[in-house]
C-alpha cells in the first residue's frame, strides 16, 4: 500500500493510576520512563518512525492532557512538530477515541489504514514488531479487522484472551513466506479476563492468545463496523463531524483541532464536547472485537508487556541474581524478587521478599507484589481526601524547563526553577504574591515593568506584587534560580499572561 | 537516707543505631520521642524529678555528644541548668562510665548512693518505678549491689537474664510491708543472652528475670567492687582523679567538667583523654554484676522496655485493631501487625504484614520486623560509603531554634532557619560563601559589619562573602527565613564566631 495512506493512531488518554506514585494525574504512565531509554509514549512513536510518515502519526488524548503531551514530544526534535494531537473533549474509553480518529481520517483520506497502538505498552524489539505489522496490514487491506495475539506464558488472569479458529495453524500457510496471509489466523472469539481455572485450561488447550490491544484496519472498515455494532456512537460522531468540518471553518486535515484550537466558535466547540460527553464509555474490544465476525489475528513474534502494574516489571526488566529490580538510590541487604524504585532520596531495605517499594520526593509506596492492582485504591483515597500527591509531582516539566516545589509553608512557597538555554517564561503578573529570585547558576535576564537587567549567579531580584515581569535565560547554559514566593495565595492559577512563547493563554506556568 | 546523698546517674553515651533512620549519630535514640510525651532522655529525667535533688541528676555522655545533650535539656526549663553533664573522653561501655561517675561522686560525697539509669528505656509508670526504687535504696544502704529484674513474658533471646536464689520468694518477706527488704531477692547469677531453648527453659522453670540495666548502690561499694573485679580500670581512674582534682584547679564538685571545660591546662585534659582511651570497653554487667557475690534484685512492678529495636515498639505502644502502629502521614490499606512511622511525607502501604516502614525527610527504611536487629548493618554500610544519612538529620535542633536543609546543589544550599523569639545566632563570618536571607515570617534584626537593620516579612537581605554578620529575632513570634547559600564550599565548618550566646567557640552553627 502507499505509505501515505498508513496512519498510526496512538491512544494516550490513560491516567495510569496503577503506577502511582511515579504516575500522577498530570504525569500519566505513558509519560514515564519506566523501562528502556525513553518514556513509553516516545518509545511508541519511535517504534513506527520511518515506517509511518511523520504527519501520519496522530495521538488521541483528552483535552486536559493535550498541552502536556505536546510539550512532552519536544525531545523528539523536528518530528515532534509533525505529530498531530487529536483532543477528546473527555475520556470515554477506546471505542469513542478510535471512532473519533476514524471519522477525522475518513474525511482526510478515505483509503487510509489505521494502526491503533496504546501509548503505554512495552515492546523492546521494534524490528519484529514492524515485521508483524506488515503482515497485519496485508490483512487489513483485505477488509479484516486485525489484532495481535501474544503467546501466553502463564495462566494470567489480568488479560483478555483471543481464541483462534484453527490451532495449530495450517502448516502450508507458515511455509509460504511470500503468502500475504502468513501467520494470520481467523479469530474464533474474544474472551474477557478469565478466572485462574479457565486461564489454566486455555494454556493447556492451546490456540489462546493474550489480547495485545494493538489493532490494524481500514478506516472505512472500522466505521462500517461501528455503524453496525455501535449505532448510537456512530450517530453521535456523525453529528459531531458536521460541527467539526463546518464550511466556514475549512477542514484542516493536517492539523485537526491542533496545536491550539483555531478560532472556531466556542459555541460549536462546546456542542461537540456536549455530544462527546453523552457517549457511553465502551472499549473497542467489548464494542466491536467481541461482536465482529471478521477479526483476524497475527501471532506476535515480538516481546510485549502492557505494564499493567508495578508487578509487571518482572516480565520485561532485567533482574539481578536475587531476582531484584533495584533502581536509583537504594541500599539493600538480603532482599529477593523485589522491585525497589527510588529517585534521589535514600531507600534502605532489609530482607524483603516479593515486595514493591517506590519512592518519589513527596510520597512512598510499599506493598507486596500480589497487591499491585490495589494501588488505584490508594489513588482513590488520596482524591477523596483532596490530597495533592495523586495529582502532581514536586517537579513539573514545562516547555521552557522545569520547576520543583522545595517547600510549602504558611504564606510562602519555595521553588527551584530551571530554564533551558534561550528559554523564557511568559510575561506575567501575579495579583497576590511577590517573588524573590536568587540566581544559583547561570545568568538571568529579568524584566520588571519597563526595566530589564541581567542578574548573575549569586545575585537576586525582587518582583513586587502586581508587577509585570519576565524571566529569561539569555545564556548557553541552564539557568537555575531559587524562587521564594510570599503572599496570601500561592497557587499556580494566580497568573495573568501577556505574552508567551508557547502559545499558552491560561494554564499553569 | 538524706536525699542530699542520693544521685541519679543517667547513662547517655549510646548511639542507638538500631533506630535509624529516626536516630542519627548526631541525634541518638535517647534524644528521640518514640513513645510517650517527650524524648526518652527527658522522660528519664522527669521520672526521678522531685525524688532526687535537681543538682544530683548527672548525665554521663561522651565529649562529642555533650553539647547537643546540653541543648536538648533546654525544654526542661530551670531544671535543665541544675543538671550536670559528665563528659567521657570517649565511649568505653558502661563500666568505665559508671566508674568515672563514681570516682567524681566519691570525692564530692563519700556517703552517696548512685541510681544508675540508661537514658533510652521506656518506663510508663513512674509511680511504681519510684516505689521499687525506694526498696532498692534500702538494699543499697546495706551495702548490696541492687538491680531491677523484669518478669519475662516471652522467651526473649535479646536480653540478659538474672536468676534469683529462692523462687518463689519467701512468703513472710512479702507479708511484712514495713520490712526494709520487702521484695529484695538475693541474686544467684547473671546470664548473658540465651538461645531460644534456654530462654524457654528459664520461663518454665521460673525465678529468672530480664536484666533491666538499672542499678542502685553506694558509691563507696561500687568503687570497692571495681577495685576488686576490675583492678586495671580502678588504677587508671585513680590516675585520672589526680589529674582532674589538681590543687591549682579546685575541684568544683557541683560542676564536674561542665558545662564548658574550665580553663584547666590542655595538657592535663589530654592526659585524661589518653588514659580513658586506653581503657578496655566493658559492660558493668560483665565486669561486676556477673562476678560479685553481693547482688540483690528488686522484682520490678513497673512496665519496662529497653526499646532495643523498631520491633520492640510492639511491647510498649498502643496498636490499632489490626495490630498496627501508624504514626504521621500514612495512608494504609489492609496492613496487619505493622509499624509505620512517617513524618511529613506521605507513606502509602498496602497489605503489609509484620513489616516496619520508617520515613524521614532524607531516608526511608523498609524491613520485616524479624530483621529489625539488622538496621545497624545499613548504618555500617552508609558509614562505609561516607554517606550523610546515618550522621545527621535534615532538620537540626539548635539552642536558638532549628535549621532544615531543603536542598543541596552544585555551589548552592538552601535552608529554612527558624529562630525562637528573642534568640540570636552568633556574630559570625564565612570565608567561602555568601548568603541571601528572605524573611517569610516574623521580623529579623540583621547585623552586617557595623550596620544593623530590621528586615520584615517578604523582605530580604544579602550577606556578602567575608562579611561579619548576625541574625536575631527581636520579636515575640518565631522568625522564619529562607537562606540561599552560594559559594564554592558550603559546609558548616566554614564559620568564624566572634560572639555567641550559647558559649560555643567552634562547632556547627
Amino acid at each position: 500500500m502507499n505509505p501515505i495512506n498508513l496512519f498510526a493512531i496512538i491512544l494516550a488518554g490513560g491516567s495510569g493510576t496503577r503506577f502511582w506514585p511515579l504516575s500522577r494525574e498530570t504525569c500519566p504512565k505513558q509519560m514515564l520512563q519506566i523501562v528502556g531509554e525513553d518514556t513509553l509514549l516516545r518509545q511508541t512513536i519511535k517504534r513506527v518512525q520511518g515506517f509511518v510518515p511523520p504527519q501520519n502519526i496522530w495521538i488521541v488524548t483528552t483535552e486536559d492532557k493535550a498541552q502536556d503531551i505536546r510539550f512532552h514530544l519536544d525531545p523528539l526534535g523536528p518530528l515532534a512538530k509533525e505529530i498531530r494531537i487529536l483532543r477528546e473533549p473527555a475520556g470515554r474509553n477506546t471505542a469513542p477515541a478510535i471512532a473519533l480518529a476514524a471519522i477525522y481520517l475518513h474525511k482526510l483520506c478515505p483509503e487510509s489504514v489505521m494502526v491503533i497502538m496504546p501509548s503505554d505498552h512495552v515492546i523492546p524489539d521494534a524490528d519484529n514488531f514492524l515485521g508483524d505489522l506488515k503482515r497485519a496490514i496485508q490483512g487489513a487491506l483485505k477488509d479484516y479487522l486485525v489484532t495481535f495475539g501474544i503467546k501466553p506464558i502463564r495462566p494470567e488472569t489480568g488479560y483478555g484472551y483471543i481464541k483462534v479458529k484453527k490451532w495449530p495453524a495450517v502448516p502450508d500457510q507458515r511455509d509460504k513466506p511470500d503468502e500475504p496471509d502468513r501467520g494470520l489466523q481467523k479469530v474464533d472469539r474474544f474472551l474477557e479476563k478469565p478466572d485462574l481455572q479457565a486461564a489454566k485450561a486455555f494454556l493447556s488447550e492451546g490456540g489462546y492468545f493474550w489480547n495485545s490491544g494493538i489493532f490494524v484496519w481500514k478506516t472505512s472498515k472500522i466505521l462500517s463496523e461501528i455503524e453496525n455494532h455501535l449505532p448510537k456512537l456512530y450517530k453521535t460522531l456523525k453529528e459531531m463531524e458536521s460541527l467539526l468540518f463546518l464550511p466556514d471553518q475549512p477542514a484542516q486535515p493536517n492539523q485537526p483541532n491542533e496545536p491550539d484550537k483555531p478560532d472556531e466558535s466556542d459555541r460549536r466547540s462546546a456542542l461537540c464536547a456536549q455530544c462527546y460527553a453523552k457517549l457511553e464509555p465502551i472499549s473497542i474490544d467489548y464494542g466491536i472485537m467481541e461482536k465482529s465476525h471478521e477479526v483476524w489475528m497475527v501471532p506476535a513474534t515480538f516481546q510485549w508487556s502492557d505494564l499493567g502494574s508495578w508487578a509487571a516489571l518482572d516480565e520485561i526488566s532485567e533482574r539481578d541474581r536475587e531476582g531484584n529490580i533495584l533502581r536509583g538510590n537504594a541500599v539493600d541487604i538480603d532482599s529477593q524478587n523485589s522491585i525497589i524504585f527510588s529517585d534521589q532520596r535514600l531507600i534502605a531495605t532489609i530482607g524483603l521478599n516479593e515486595m514493591v517499594v517506590v519512592d518519589t520526593p513527596d510520597a512512598t509506596l510499599v506493598m507486596p507484589k500480589g497487591r499491585a492492582q490495589d494501588v488505584r485504591k490508594i489513588v482513590e483515597t488520596l482524591k477523596h481526601k483532596h490530597r495533592e500527591e495523586h495529582f502532581i509531582h514536586r517537579t513539573v516539566e514545562r516547555p521552557w524547563g522545569s520547576y520543583t516545589v522545595l517547600e510549602k509553608g504558611d504564606r510562602y512557597k519555595i521553588k527551584r526553577v530551571v530554564l533551558k538555554p534561550g528559554a523564557r517564561l511568559s510575561l506575567q503578573r501575579h495579583r497576590l504574591r511577590s517573588e524573590h529570585w536568587v540566581v544559583v547558576s547561570g545568568t538571568a535576564k529579568v524584566t520588571r515593568e519597563d526595566e530589564t537587567c541581567l542578574i548573575h549567579t549569586n545575585e537576586s531580584a525582587f518582583i513586587p506584587i502586581k508587577t509585570k515581569h519576565r524571566l529569561e535565560n539569555p545564556g548557553e547554559e541552564p539557568l537555575q534560580i531559587i524562587e521564594v514566593q510570599s503572599g496570601d495565595y500561592l497557587e499556580e492559577d494566580d497568573i495573568e499572561r501577556f505574552e508567551d512563547d508557547y502559545g499558552r493563554t491560561q494554564s499553569t506556568r
